[in-house]
């Protein structure tokens, strides 16, 4: 693991573990949108999702999930740093991730985030965020995530 | 995040934990007692359990739930700080909860905990402490916890 | 809870959390077995599994584990730091274990892990290591791992 201050580490925790009340927390875009950087490229290509280029892409699929979505929750743990240089850092975690849409059906996957970093002032945005499978995804997800 | 100083932080976010150890090793009342001040509130109404107010009432519902079952596993996670003033401190986490009772009834919950903790001595005691849910809740919770 | 650095705290934390990544990452053998020392003790007995003494005990079940395994998940949380002394610590964790043999038969088990570490230069060895039993434990535990 590379040498990180403390403080730094723990705030880059809690900046993945942000992500999950941002984005269970359903209704509330602006705050989700903001977590990222404008260009930030978001990969769910890994489990089928979409890939995202920027700010407009991964604001249609959030607003659609949203809309779809009754119920979130996104268990995060297993966090790690894989690099900090200052002023930029690349972190991992696990997450079990559960969701219902609003015609009941529901979705439970077990995947693995990875998420870059970088210092915007006083706060870390996301610049890149990949999502990879922990175990084999269930079918429930692409019938509720699949068309963005 | 407020400001809070990294001992205190990993203090609070271990008293959380505890929390879990306490409930979870099932038979030993008075440590889970203990955990809360006197006058504290426990307000689970939100998800169709008791609202307790003070010691007499939490003992009556922790000493029928440690009767009525025979395992319990709190997974807690995604911990963050809330508000903190040097002597108070306001917590949030997610938990997956689970328990099995005496007579084979299970049930699985995925919950929020908030908690407010207040400094006694060199100890964190919680003197409120709310769930919320996070996914729809199962029948089986109001069959093994609901008669309280 | 002990007193200790919280430096020594988070790097015994991200060590346990690094068994997951190392027991996850099928078939990368070595790092794993590196994660102990050479006369670990590994007890599994109580969740029906081997006592093992010793690498070549641990390497055996490890290899014929990762010969077996297509997919590994173990979410690691409530972290605790029951014995310290500045060369050796004695640390816990619930963990939600979950596998998928090469023949699709699947495991999901709800344990707590005890481990011993000891400084070796910068790192931390495990050299005993115990899990035991969270919840009732599925009969597709011993039809997976239990005949090592």
């Amino acid at each position: 693991m590379p040498s990180i201050p403390l403080e730094t580490r723990v705030a880059l925790q809690d900046q993945m573990t942000e992500y999950c009340y941002l984005v269970d927390n359903i209704g509330e875009l602006d705050p989700l949108l903001d977590y990222f950087t404008e260009d930030a490229v978001l990969d769910f290509s890994a489990i089928g999702l979409p890939f995202m280029n920027g700010r407009a892409d991964y604001r249609k699929f959030y607003s659609e999930v949203f809309e779809n979505m009754s119920h979130h929750t996104h268990y995060l743990t297993n966090f790690r740093i894989d690099a900090y240089d200052g002023d930029s850092a690349s972190t991992r975690a696990y997450v079990q991730g559960m969701g219902r849409a609003n015609d009941g059906n529901e979705v439970l996957v077990h995947v693995r985030y990875t998420m870059d970093f970088v210092r915007e002032g006083d706060q870390w945005k996301c610049r890149k965020y990949n999502i990879y499978p922990g175990m084999p995804l269930p079918a429930s997800l692409d019938e509720i995530h699949g068309d963005r």
